[in-house]
């Protein structure tokens, strides 16, 4: 891994998951089975927070909420594709992770973030939804 | 989920899933750790195959690979952004997944395919190199 790894990051890779868009955020069931989708976050002292700002039809709770409880573990990837494989890159964050609602002391400041970073959040009722917490633990950062 | 989900998939998410040049590929460790890493692939008669070019110096076999060793499944997300999120769109797949070395009838194939869609490989010697398989047996399809 020519960029290198590191858990306490580099410079360029917490630069790089602040000004990324999207990240895709994996969680596993306690059986074992992995998850992904791509998600819209905040990095926000120490931690990555996302919101869910679906509603299944189902009214169960959505996968990732459901693992994420049952594990406490997530992690997020926040990468660079290229055709030119010399400027790829990715970093990996791992950690324990937690479901939140509004009535954390938390929760105000992540939302207050996220519709700094997403003007698309701003008209939107989010008060009620739940946020995903990730607290940035371990980080893997690599370049090509 | 105004798009729909399925387990048989829409025409366009497996066209979608066919065109993207990048996805990325959850596992998890056997302890329930989960971990993503982006990754090219290629769909071939019903599973998805990427391949592992990085040599970690540590000679240590990759998490990825470790990981579908102890629990044999794997996700991969194919996704798109844009910042008006009616454009937002991704293709989750999940299945049985196992690690593969060219002494697997499906590894020359795949590996051609993957030639063929990444002319990046074409130079690249890759025979040694072990592959991931990953059987699409689930599909979700979301459209925003």
């Amino acid at each position: 891994m020519p960029g290198g790894m590191a858990s306490n990051p580099p410079e360029w890779a917490v630069e790089f998951v602040r000004a990324a868009r999207v990240g895709r955020l994996a969680t596993a069931s306690a059986g074992g089975e992995p998850h992904v989708i791509p998600c819209v976050y905040v990095l926000l002292d120490g931690a990555l927070y996302s919101i869910v700002d679906e509603k299944p039809k189902s009214g169960r709770r959505l996968q990732r909420l459901r693992n994420i409880d049952a594990t406490g573990r997530a992690a997020l990837v926040v990468d660079r594709y290229d055709e030119d494989w010399s400027q790829l890159a990715f970093v990996l964050i791992r950690g324990p992770a937690t479901t939140i609602t509004n009535a954390d002391p938390r929760y105000a400041p992540a939302l207050a973030a996220l519709r700094e970073k997403y003007p698309q959040y701003r008209e939107m009722s989010l008060e009620d939804s739940e946020m995903v917490m990730l607290e940035a633990e371990r980080w893997v950062a690599w370049k090509g």
